[in-house]
C-alpha cells in the first residue's frame, strides 16, 4: 500500500514542469561534462537595471522593512503602477484595480486560477508559455488549443479562435500573450480589437500576460487594457522581470476590475500572505526613473534579433520568421529534421547540446504540437555570442548531415 | 447577464480572507478617528534579527543576484537547513528533501493542495490559522474540525481526533500546528506520539505547522520529524518569520520525502518560478549564525506571557491558561460577554477596540466555532504596554459592566 505522503491530488499533478528549466538542468550536466556551452535557453535580459532600483531595496533594508506589508503591495506602489499603465496607454486604471504580485506567474497563477471554474474551457495558444495550460487544468478546466500558424507569423488570429471555439458550450475565455513566448510574435493593434470583439460576443474573459510589453522592435505594442470596456473582459498581467532585468526579485503586477482585484487578495492571503516587503521599494523606484535608459538596450536587443535572423539563416535545412517583439525567435527546422533523420524536436535539441554545445529549446516545451519541427532562440547574449553560437550548430549539422 | 470577469470559480471562493488583516484595517480606522490604539493583534515579533542577517542581503544585491534560481532555493540554503533541521532535531533530512518557498505559508498551500484530493477529509483544529481549513476546501476535500478543549490546556488529543474520524472513510490526513496559534498550546512528546501512532494506524500523512517551534517557554518542542517514519507520514513546514522576524522577507521551507519535494518542484514553478533570489542569503547567514541570540528575547517574551496573564486575571469575567507557547494567549470571555449582553465574540472584539482602543481578535477569526467566547492575545510589545493595554480593557469592562 502506498504512504499517505505518496498519494497525490490529481488536480496538482496536472502541473507540469518547464521545458526550460529541464533543459538549464540538461545545460549543467552537459558543462559538466567540459562541454563549453552557449545557452540560447533562459528567458531572461541579460543587463542590469539602473543602480538606483537595486538601492533602493538596500535603502529599505536599513529603514528596516523587512515586516508584512498589505498583501496587495504596498498602497503607494499600487498607485505608482495605476498612473504609470493610465499614462502608458491612455487608460484610467484606479489604484483599487491594480494588485502587486510574487513574480508576473503569481498573478497568472491566481487570474487562471479564479476565473476558471471546474468543467469551463480556455483558450491557450499553441505554442505557448506552459503554465497557462497546466494552472487552466489545475483549476478543473480543460485547455483549448488554438495552434498559432507560421504564415502568420505566428500571430493569435481572431478566425483562428473562432473556428476551435464554434462548436463549444462551455468556453470562458482566452489565455494570449503579446508579444508572445516562445514565438516573439506581436499582435497588431487590428488583432487586438478582432480578438475583444471576439470576447465580447461570446462573453470572454482575456487573460493577457503583456510581461513583455517594451520589447516591441518594429510597430508598437497593443495591450487588450486600451479597449475602453477593458474592466469587462480582460485581466493585464506585466511585472519588472524583463523590461527591468529583475527576474530574481518576484515582482508581478495585475490591472483588473475592483473585484477581481479584492478576490486576489484573499487568494494571496492563502498563498504567501503579502509579497516580500523589502523587494518592494525597487518597483517603486523603478517606476519613479522610468524607462528612457531602457532604449539603447532595445537597440542592441535589435540588432542581437537581425544578427541571430542573419545566422539562422545560413543553416541549411532551417528558416525563421523575423519576429517583431520579445526576445525570441522560433525557427523552423523541420527540414533539417529531415535531413539528419532525426525522429523528435526534443531529440534534435539533446544533440544540438551535447554534440554542438548549444541550447536551443525544443519547441515541444511549449507545451504541445504546435512547437512540433521548431526550436525557441533566446537572444539575450552578446552579438559575437550569437553568431559563434550559430556558427557551430552549422558546422555541426555541415558534419551530421553530410 | 454577468461579465466575464465577474464570475469566479467555487474553488478559488472557498479561500477566505484572515481576520487578523480585516482587523489591523479597523485598527487603522479606529486610528483615524483618533484612537490611540494598542494593538494585539498582529502575529509577528517586535524585535529585530541580527544585523548581518539583513546585511547578507544587501551583499547579495552588491554582487548583482537578481536573477531567476532554482525553484526550490539556493542548493546551498537547502543543504544548510538540511543540517540545521537534522541537528535541531536529531534526525537525518538530507538536502533533497529541503524545498524552500515564499513565507511558510506558500509551503502549507502547496502541501496542503498536493495531499488533498477532491472528495477527500482532512482533520484540522478549531481553532486553527484560518488557511489550512480554506485550502482543503479549495483543493475541494472537505475540512473536519476537532475541537480542542480548553480543559486540556487546548492541545490536540488523539482521542478527540479519532472520535471525529471513527465513522469517516476518506480521511486523508491531519493539519498540526505546534506551538499553536491561536491559543499557544504545545503539543506534549505523548501527544506527538499518538498522534503518529494514529496517523500510521489509520495511514495518515500529517502536515506538521512548526513555525513556532523555538518559542516555547516551559518544557522542549517535540517536532513530528523525530518519529523515525517520518517520510512515510510527515510534512513538516517552517520558517526565518518567526523565530528570525523576517515576516516581511517571506522565507519558509518544508522537510518531506523526496517524492513531495520533486512534487512540490513542479507546484512552484507554475505558482512563482523560484522565491527571490537576494532574499535567500539572509537565510543563510541566518542558519550560520544559529539562534543563540535568541534566548534573551525568549526570556523577554516568557515575561510578557507572564505580565499579560497576571493583566488578564485582573479583568472580571476573564479565564486564561497559561499557554506554554508561541507567543498567543487565547482567554475566555464567555461570561464576560454575558455581564456586558455582547451578542459575538466580533462585537466585544470591535466594541474593545472602538471603546477602550485595544486590538483582541475574535477567536472566531480562527475560522469557526470552537474560537466562540474566546480572544486571541499576541503579547509581541514591551510589558508596559502590555500591562497598559489590559489596564483599558479592565476599566472599559468596571465602567460598562456596571
Amino acid at each position: 500500500m502506498l504512504k499517505p505522503t505518496q498519494v497525490f491530488s490529481p488536480l496538482a499533478e496536472q502541473l507540469e514542469p518547464e521545458g526550460a528549466f529541464v533543459y538549464l538542468d540538461l545545460a549543467a550536466e552537459a558543462r559538466r561534462k567540459g562541454i563549453d556551452v552557449i545557452s540560447f535557453g533562459i528567458g531572461q535580459p541579460d543587463f542590469l537595471p539602473p543602480r538606483e532600483v537595486v538601492d533602493a531595496v538596500k535603502e529599505a533594508l536599513d529603514r528596516g522593512f523587512i515586516r508584512y506589508i498589505s498583501t496587495l503591495g504596498l498602497p503607494e506602489l499600487r498607485e505608482r503602477i495605476a498612473s504609470y499603465v493610465s499614462e502608458k496607454y491612455g487608460v484610467d486604471v484606479k489604484p483599487t484595480e491594480v494588485a502587486v504580485t510574487v513574480g508576473a506567474k503569481a498573478a497568472l497563477y491566481m487570474a487562471i486560477s479564479l476565473l476558471t471554474r471546474p468543467g469551463d474551457e480556455v483558450v491557450v495558444q499553441d505554442p505557448a508559455f506552459p503554465t497557462y495550460e497546466c494552472v487552466v487544468r489545475h483549476a478543473g478546466g480543460r485547455p483549448v488549443f488554438v495552434k498559432l500558424r507560421e504564415e502568420n507569423e505566428f500571430r493569435l488570429a481572431r478566425e483562428d479562435v473562432e473556428r476551435e471555439i464554434k462548436d463549444l458550450h462551455r468556453v470562458r475565455g482566452i489565455v494570449v500573450n503579446s508579444p508572445h513566448n516562445p514565438t516573439g510574435a506581436v499582435l497588431s493593434e487590428s488583432d487586438v480589437e478582432e480578438l475583444i470583439e471576439l470576447a465580447k460576443r461570446r462573453n470572454l474573459f482575456i487573460i493577457s500576460d503583456e510581461i513583455y510589453e517594451d520589447y516591441v522592435y518594429e510597430g508598437r505594442h497593443r495591450s487588450f487594457l486600451q479597449d475602453p470596456e477593458w474592466r469587462d473582459y480582460v485581466v493585464y498581467v506585466s511585472g519588472f522581470s524583463k523590461t527591468w532585468a529583475l527576474t530574481g526579485l518576484r515582482l508581478g503586477y495585475v490591472v483588473a476590475r475592483e473585484e477581481v482585484i479584492r478576490a486576489l487578495d484573499v487568494f494571496a492571503t492563502n498563498m504567501y500572505s503579502c509579497p516580500p516587503a523589502p523587494l518592494q521599494y525597487a518597483a517603486l523606484k523603478a517606476l519613479e526613473l522610468g524607462t528612457s535608459w531602457f532604449k539603447s538596450y532595445l537597440e542592441e536587443y535589435r540588432r542581437r534579433r537581425d544578427a541571430a535572423v542573419e545566422e539562422l539563416g545560413r543553416i541549411p535545412g532551417v528558416r525563421v520568421v523575423r519576429s517583431r517583439g520579445a526576445f525570441y525567435l522560433f525557427p523552423n527546422v523541420r527540414e533539417l529534421m529531415g535531413r539528419l533523420r532525426v525522429g523528435s524536436t526534443d531529440e534534435l535539441a539533446r544533440r544540438i547540446l551535447f554534440e554542438a554545445g548549444v541550447v536551443l529549446l525544443p519547441g515541444t516545451a511549449f507545451p504541445l504540437r504546435g512547437g512540433d519541427g521548431y526550436l525557441r532562440v533566446s537572444y539575450v547574449l552578446p552579438i559575437e555570442r550569437i553568431r559563434e553560437g550559430f556558427r557551430r550548430v552549422r558546422e555541426w549539422v555541415e558534419k551530421v548531415g553530410g
